[in-house]
């Protein structure tokens, strides 16, 4: 009699999950079962943005891997299925059928949780309005661009100025709308700090779109059944489409019921292997907790390589062998048409409530040597302990593949590196390509000057 | 009484020392004096394809820091002096001018040698002939272009397929020109393992460019007092300008003279502070020995990037202050047109060379996620030590910002990781950077998989 792994959730977590496991225990050994509430698996969510701007054409160009192709390999597989309760004491999830919202109970010997984030939805008047959309699945965004083909909207209002919001104001400007974001913060990107978030609220404008920060929104306004206005605190937005962009928060409910315990993240606490503190329970991707590598805390942070990653670890402990997820650092990128952002480790708050004392260096610099044609304007900023010049952050603004580079840094940061040593690596040189000081090796060298200053 | 330094070349590495000596050292402490046999101070030799492409308008663009500007800050330079003779028992140098080829002798109490590389000529017959030039300095530079511009030459044949080579190949591809590489080995890019050679020389032929290897010239051939043609083992081409892409060594010749130990590499011996054996004597740039952080060996290796390093740690020395240099992993980026070519670490025969067995994984993945326009091919080839996993080397070809992926690779190798740990890396991921899994990250996991199976 083969064990029945359920599989809650069959985006990138849940499938990299059963993937794994599959390839390492075959059907006689091993059922696997996903429910999905959605219409796609193994989608890239993040990949939403560039399809409603019409850089990607196809919404199925989305889909790494269609349902189909996971049922081929012996993975069963239930669409709109929406699993509504675990029952850890009796092993069974309780599921509701969305087509004719009919429930049934399923049966499970091991469980993957993989029930990923939820949007952040403002408690405000009007806000269950036609024409108010969250980004986070592949059906939300087919309303959007049904929405954008039926209606023809000229006016669009984010709120939130955090990557989708930043990514559907490219994606909005992109379809020649008029694009406000309203952002409460001092500045968009709150991932970064106030300062860098400024830089890029600057170049939003500059690129036409109307930035308002320290803004909120009250109230969003209706007419004939159908979205016209948004109403913040000092203004009120004419809009014919509006876009959440607040953020979201790991999709916990069933499993909080259950008694699966979270962490103080408030996403599923899970060990290096994804094993929840539940017997023969895992959780993996946006739901799950991550060890933050710099701040030693849990946090949540949801993003598809993590998933895709943390899928795979519990997977492979399920199929019989031994991985372990080792954590991130909170490395991050994004763009808003070529303005790019990235930003890895810990920003200036993140340290203070972490306990550190830090100095920081912020250098302009260029992309490729000053003399080489297109050598376009980067901007890197080095938080680093004040006592050890170890390095706890490191944000970047600027074009022309700028964002990637951060990832020199947060290979650094992993790694625990001081500046001291920082400023001297060997990293790539030629005129194309960087300056004969590298803008990272130069932020590095000033951040250690501070660190002897102020030692 | 002030010391005397004397400062011999006045390149990146001499110009940094010089600089970070005299803001350490007022004049009334430290003389300053700098000779150097050209007409140019500070400048970027990897620019110079890029000049005579004509992506790099002007010659002086490629100048860092003018010989004015070193003078204003009381360093006295002299241009167009070369140093014959170092006599390390009475502390003086014989410098020759050489607008008047008249000699004198200069006292130091402190010497800088920052004499650079020297092009390997070929001793061939008709190697002398006009129409035939090295790439190494401003003056070889100017004297390229003059040479465009008197005689536009059609036909460019480029002898050694190494950075210069390939970069020249672009530079007079852009010029019009019908190019013809010449490369002794099997493959162009003697950096990078024989099959990824392969691979820049597809490419290359791609371009337009005819690529030759396996083949050797044997003699140059004039007519009327230019170049005429060049003749290999296997053909005789036309051709109306040589460009000499054979590589350098450390110019070391007066430095061995004065009795300066030199490393096995045959560059000058230094400690970390870049001095030499001979108290009172720095060294620093492409004629000074680097430590390789994974060979554990003397290398030379000439590169900008490192002799400004270098000459600011001697600088610091000099000027009573602390700072080392820890070494390089010899990493290095060009690019044919829109081909980007990285490296760093070791080859498959520097790791044999070193004793080490190891195992290796290429992994042919997309710059950006594969459903978004423009995402581009990109090669990444990992060595690592076949027991250990620890990553020896790393090699990437790609179009489209490829090449500066290798600064995270740089980076890992620098810290001495493992695959193991390095596939978990949390590099920057959204769609128009990175595919979910980047490139680096899948090729690690390959590697360690070749790891697992073979240990």
């Amino acid at each position: 009699m083969p064990e029945r792994l359920v599989v809650i959730g069959a985006d990138a977590a849940g499938m990299s999950c059963a993937s794994q496991a599959r390839r390492r225990r075959d059907q006689d050994d091993l059922v696997i079962v996903s429910f999905d509430r959605g219409n796609y698996t193994s989608f890239s969510a993040c990949g939403i943005p560039y399809l409603i701007g019409g850089v990607v054409d196809e919404l199925d160009d989305l889909v790494a891997r269609p349902v189909e192709e996971h049922r081929r390999r012996g993975i069963e597989v239930h669409l709109r299925h929406e699993v509504t309760e675990i029952d850890l004491d009796r092993r069974r999830v309780v599921v509701r059928d969305l087509e004719d919202n009919s429930e049934r109970a399923e049966g499970f010997d091991l469980l993957m949780v993989a029930t990923g984030a939820v949007p952040v939805r403002p408690h405000l008047p009007g806000a269950d309005a036609a024409g108010i959309f969250g980004v986070q699945t592949l059906d939300d965004a087919r309303r959007i661009l049904d929405a954008l083909s039926a209606r023809s909207p000229r006016r669009a209002v984010i709120v939130g100025g955090g990557y989708i919001g930043i990514e559907m104001a490219e994606a909005m400007l992109a379809r020649g709308m008029e694009v406000t974001l309203v952002e409460q913060a001092a500045a968009p990107m709150s991932t970064l700090d106030p300062e860098m978030g400024a830089v890029v609220a600057d170049a939003m404008r500059a690129l036409g779109i109307e930035v308002r920060t320290e803004d909120a929104v009250v109230e969003f306004e209706s007419a004939d059944g159908w979205l016209s206005g948004v109403v913040t605190e000092s203004a009120r937005l004419p809009a014919d489409v509006v876009i959440l962009g607040i953020g979201d928060c790991p999709n916990v409910t069933v499993a909080e019921a259950a008694g699966i315990p979270l962490g103080d993240s408030g996403a599923i606490a899970v060990d290096r292997r994804m094993r929840t503190t539940i017997d023969g329970v895992w959780a993996a991707g946006d739901c799950a907790e991550k060890f933050h590598r710099v701040s030693r805390r849990g946090v949540a942070i949801p993003l598809g390589t993590h998933a895709n990653k943390e899928g795979r670890v519990a997977g492979i402990d399920i199929g019989g062998g031994y991985e372990t997820f080792p954590g991130v650092v909170g490395t991050a990128v994004s763009k808003v048409c070529d303005l790019e952002v990235a930003r890895t480790g810990l920003k200036e708050a993140e340290c203070r409530a972490s306990g550190f004392e830090y100095v920081v260096a912020t250098v302009d610099s260029k992309t490729r040597a000053g003399y080489f044609p297109g050598a376009a304007d980067i901007k890197t900023k080095l938080i680093v302990e004040r006592r050890t010049g170890r390095l706890l952050g490191a944000q970047i603004i600027g074009r022309e593949n700028a964002a990637k580079r951060i990832d020199a840094l947060a290979v650094a940061l992993w790694n625990g590196m001081s500046v001291d040593e920082m400023y001297h690596m060997d990293l790539g040189y030629a005129p194309p390509f960087a300056p004969v000081w590298d803008p990272v090796l130069i932020a590095a060298r000033r951040a250690w000057e501070q660190v002897e200053r102020r030692a």
